[in-house]
């Protein structure tokens, strides 16, 4: 109801208020005094000029004075970051193309170096000698019933002066594919992934002896050749199909964003889930002197040749083939029947590489800390690229190099981190995280004792913030997503991805991914056992240029980020948590979300069990009463499945008591007010908190695969990139490996126990 | 552990005991008497012999005596059929194309009637005279921007006398789209089903004015001039794509039994939904002097042309849209960018049609029954096609003249049945159900009188027992489904459906499915209120021929059921229902299972109603947060949605009270022993529950379209051929229209009521 006319605000103040949506009442109501509530108003008016009225009065790790402090200093970080920046130092760094041992990646890397020092940095390059293969011979023709060779080359576009660089661009090829000469007939295996094979068993279908020709995606790419060589083929061909990767997401490049028919996905196949880095020297760095394993010896390098094609070369092989038609779920948006073979298709495919050593230049710039200066707070993006890279990785690495040219400037003008900053530009990511590995397990001693915690960024572009990592990291990246502003939508990042996560069907919490792999965090927290995170934005960015000669400026400038606005975002969202780190008075960790998230952990792989479980008995009492066989087309091919084992009860209460300890323990230290500590307790509690991570290692590492060491994240052993959190209980209930899971919870019970006993030595000192 | 070797058995019975698979030691400790022994195994052995050793000692409806006579009929029954005539009939009848009013259509009814004749049935052809579209004018071209002329035209195949029979084949088209002649820019629509234009209105799109492309498939194809037209469109394209009903699916036509590139599929677009039959006649039987609607005003022709087309015509329209890219779910398999448009594509599309009225010849075959010469149990398939028809319909009409054949042949050695069975063959169901439509509407007092039940079949190939129907005949069907052998497993039927079921993640119990549309039982169950069932075999005889130039005798011998083994079991199938609703003691029909199949419904209404409030109200919140925009690429078209009315809450207690009371009543029928009760009383029963399926219907009909009677099962208003169950209450729900709800549980409850008063008024003869 109505009621005549809105009053007009009695002055100027009032009507401000009222503009900024404050109701009137709730401003007098604070406070009776006019004077003292002209004040506040005033300090009101200017917080929301400044733009940093927000949930920031306090923050996480800072007394209230120093939270003030560093809401100035954030605000002042901000205002300093420049788009123009980095779109041109895009066209600069991604003019050519620059992997690893290439001159223009060293370029780059001397470049960037310059670059820091300008702005205030002490910097190196630390040169790491590391085996690269280099493509010398690339055959793949279909031998029967009908012929055609491979063309191997994606089209320049037209005008584009950078696809048409010619033998400038790294010829497509799987890095790490052993050498090899093979002809065999021709198995279609969908992804290639363990269900594949199962399917493939059911229909009686052998790889053994064949060359497996598999679709990207469904896992990391260089699970395909491990897998296939563990079945027995003898050679892997990898391709996009449309239906994934090409017309089937929408228009092709040129006319649009996505893989048109002769884009080809480069990339690693290095076995990377049982330890990435240089193939020859595991676990320590590939310094000039360093002991080598014989390339023969070498475990990470593939078992069989493995090459990346197009899906205009696909198409002649997969029309070529026969026999059972593929599973509904297997077809792609190829306009033929998916058949799986073997055979009659029959191709030959034969791989050189030249192997050799070449140089990693790692670009490390260090700030000083003027309190703490044996605490670092490192931050690291890869400079080298398949191609030109101007997604991957340079939007990632311009941001953080903006991000470090506003820290720098701010320390010339004397507001210097408390703790010590260290950028990092980190070279041969593509071919297997070699460059931050290498150094990582040069450096690992003093880093295990310095470093506070590793933020990572890679690839950016337009959209939402995506951010994985430690969970004890949690609460204080929901602080910052609170103050970065989205730069589309002007609410906060965290508002923005809170809404996406609702309209997807989720609750909208502010949560961190766990990382797996796939970008240079993983020697740092799965390996050194130091807090990580890796963050970049994206989702409105999508394409098909990911390792391919289309990855150029023009392309990330149509469709990626063509402002560079979230490459600010970017910058100010790693600046902050990089300056909250550095600056805070008690490092911001929070275990209490962390243990809320292990316990959920726990709670899938209980589940999982008992769905596997059930399964099972259902699966056992169907094979009792004949369904399988009853229920199949006696005129198609059928193999009757056999009884499968019981699945045993598991005693996981070890986990559950450890966790039940830990959440009193985390109630304890969430009570904990700074500023009642004296300074020398705080620096004793952040010495701790500091090494917290690490407490959640065992130096034994996962089965057969100890150079992963951490017991609450790693990249699944057969997802590659994909997470397996509580990894070692995870994978022995996936893999039914019912002894080592049982030994796996006794052991992760441990850890958490360990893990527990450091959180109760930190709460007693409170 | 095994123990020396194992003993032999000491004799011929026992050998042949352990070849079936009996242990000994049961068949000893059944009897200690050697005489009684031996004549019980010798009787075990002649019942595995026959085949009939099964739970069917005692039969649903039979006194025991009557029970044993009836499993020695129904052996004497199977024994009788042949494939070889299946195999004959097929060729003779799907030579030539046979549409309504076509020669070889009256050519094949009248060589029906006389198969019938021959084997002892009274017999008659009722002809309607109904109004027929025939396709005078067709063209479709691409105008803008660039041209093409669409062919319209399957390719025959080599050698094949069928497909190259030119002008005999009924060119391509949609009957009962109006005539017309549109030009506009195109709009692809997806399916162009009701959830499909919620996402265009979300993404800003309009078809009005424009001609819209749908795909085949997602509802029954009358749905999409339907709502297109009632979206504003002028005119409506329906194809077939790839990924649906072609190469995605499996090899296509002649290579295999998919639809090739140049398939077209034929069928009726008339708005069956609202009432089926001649256009002209609704409600009447079409007779020579029946009073006719106006063409104009006939309420079922579509509102706007269209026209069906193959993949190859479909590709260059498409390919030719530009705009928005369609959402990932809508993409098919054509090696495209699926855009929506609207344009820049523009199309000119002009259909013309030959209207006249052309005779439908209804092949009506009587047995008269010995005993209740006024029942009827009525048998029933129609002999019209699109073309050929070797599948659809001719393969389920061969199965029911072997049927019939087998019955009369049992008729004329004495053994005939105790009520009056009626086989009919019915003309014109491809354009509407309009032979058994004219003939159900026409006698509809005397049917609603007399007939027990009508027993379905159409189109039928090897697999699985697919059955629905009224469910007060599910636990008959049940017993006779147990009783018939699968040809290729060896098992029931029952079973082999079970393993089925159950390997889909069923519970492997046996159910009727409810009854939609799309063949002759609609007139009989939803307009007359007749109990009826419908049922075939399928599953491993997927192609792509349906209502195409493909479908016939060639390929139905490759795809569909080589050896006319599933024919032979139809025939077996229905035939024993047929048998036993002829000669039962007391009619067959069991209400509990149906009781609890309609609670089941009420309970699934219940919780959609709470789905789609939860749904409301997280939406409504989502709308008040602003998270659709905040979610929202702001390059991509996006309207905000707004927010919707609250879900109310609905009194279902009259439905839930008024079935409470039918279980209880129902239990008390379910304990009758017919032994016990008077021939007279039974002849009471019999008539009351042959009355029961006709008090589930109500006089005034479905809202807006008062020709469906039935309150339990109905064709969806916006599905077609997809089952409503309770619609008047699940429709009113879907649409949201609140009041119409409520209306709708009152009158459902009500009819409920009668049928507890019904089934109350038998259970006190008892």
């Amino acid at each position: 109801m109505r009621l005549g006319k809105p009053k007009l605000p009695k002055n100027l103040f009032d009507s401000f208020i009222l503009f900024l949506g404050i109701p009137i009442k709730f401003v007098i109501s604070v406070t009776k005094n006019p004077t003292q509530m002209r004040t506040q108003i005033f300090t009101l008016l200017l917080c929301f000029a400044l733009g940093f009225v927000n949930a920031q009065e306090s923050i996480l790790g800072f007394t209230s004075d120093n939270a003030k402090k560093q809401t100035t200093l954030e605000a002042a970080f901000e205002s300093k970051l420049t788009a123009n920046n980095l779109d041109k130092w895009m066209q600069l760094m991604a003019a050519e193309p620059h992997w690893v041992g290439t001159e223009y990646g060293e370029k780059n890397a001397k470049w960037i170096q310059k670059q820091f020092k300008s702005w205030g940095y002490d910097t190196k390059i630390e040169t790491y000698h590391v085996l690269f293969p280099y493509p010398k011979v690339r055959v793949l023709e279909l031998t029967g019933p009908t012929t055609y060779k491979a063309k191997l080359t994606a089209v320049p576009v037209e005008g584009d002066k950078y696809t048409a660089q010619g033998d400038a661009l790294l010829p497509s090829y799987n890095a790490f594919s052993r050498d090899g000469d093979v002809e065999a007939e021709l198995v279609f295996v969908n992804y290639g992934i363990p269900s594949d094979y199962e399917v493939l068993d059911k229909l009686g279908i052998d790889v053994k002896g064949k060359i497996v020709i598999a679709k990207y995606q469904g896992s990391w790419r260089g699970i395909k050749p491990k897998l296939a060589a563990e079945n027995g083929a003898i050679g892997c061909i990898i391709y996009s199909d449309p239906a994934d990767d090409g017309y089937g997401r929408g228009d092709v490049y040129p006319k649009g964003a996505f893989k048109n028919k002769t884009g080809v996905q480069r990339g690693s196949v290095m076995d990377m889930p049982t330890y990435p880095g240089d193939v020859l020297t595991p676990g320590y760095g590939a310094t000039k002197d360093a002991k080598r394993l014989d390339r023969k010896d070498a475990p990470t390098i593939t078992k069989i040749p493995v090459l990346p094609i197009s899906y205009e070369d696909a198409l002649p092989l997969l029309a070529a083939l026969d026999g059972v038609v593929a599973p509904q779920s297997w077809r792609g948006g190829l306009p033929i029947t998916y058949h799986i073979g073997p055979g009659p298709a029959k191709v030959h495919l034969k791989l050189e590489f030249d192997w050799k050593l070449v140089p990693a230049h790692n670009v490390i710039a260090t700030l000083k800390g003027t309190d703490f200066p044996d605490q670092w707070v490192m931050r690291g993006n890869h400079h080298d690229a398949w191609v030109h890279g101007a997604n991957d990785p340079i939007s990632g690495m311009v941001a953080l190099m903006e991000e470090a040219r506003a820290v720098g400037e701010l320390a010339k003008k004397g507001q210097k981190p408390k703790r010590t900053i260290v950028y990092c530009a980190w070279d041969a990511e593509e071919p297997g995280l070699i460059g931050s590995t290498e150094w990582v397990e040069d450096h690992k001693t003093e880093l295990q004792q310095k470093v506070v915690a590793y933020i990572n960024t890679d690839g950016n572009g337009r959209g939402f913030l995506g951010v994985g990592g430690s969970h004890s990291l949690q609460a204080m990246v929901g602080e910052v997503a609170a103050v970065v502003t989205d730069p589309q939508r002007g609410v906060s990042i965290k508002e923005r991805r809170s809404a996406v996560d609702m309209v997807n069907g989720g609750d909208g919490a502010f949560k961190l991914s766990a990382l797996g792999s796939g970008s240079d965090y993983t020697p740092f927290i799965q390996h050194a056992g130091i807090a990580a995170l890796n963050l970049g934005f994206g989702g409105e960015n999508a394409g098909g240029e990911y390792h391919t000669i289309y990855d150029t400026y023009p392309h990330y400038k149509r469709f990626k980020d063509p402002e560079f606005a979230y490459g600010v975002a970017l910058a100010n969202t790693a600046g902050r948590i990089t300056l909250r780190l550095a600056n805070a008075d008690m490092l911001p960790f929070d275990f209490q979300q962390w243990h809320k998230t292990v316990l959920g952990y726990l709670d899938e792989i209980m589940m999982q069990t008992n769905t596997m479980r059930t399964a099972v008995e259902k699966h056992n009492t169907m094979v009792e009463k004949n369904s399988f066989e009853l229920a199949a087309d006696p005129k198609k091919p059928f193999l009757k499945p056999k009884k499968k084992k019981a699945i045993p009860y598991f005693d996981f209460t070890p986990i559950q008591n450890a966790l039940a300890s830990i959440k009193t323990t985390t109630e304890v230290l969430s009570k904990v007010d700074i500023s009642k500590l004296s300074i020398e307790r705080r620096h004793s509690l952040n010495k701790r908190l500091m090494q917290a991570e690490h407490v959640l290692t065992s130096e034994e590492g996962l089965p057969r695969r100890s150079w992963y060491k951490h017991q609450i994240y790693a990249p699944g052993f057969y997802t590659g990139y994909g997470v397996k959190t509580l990894p070692g209980v995870r994978e022995a209930v996936e893999e039914k490996n019912w002894k080592e899971a049982q030994e796996q919870i006794s052991k992760l019970a441990n850890t958490l126990k360990n893990f527990d006993k450091h959180l109760q030595e930190m709460a007693a000192m409170l």
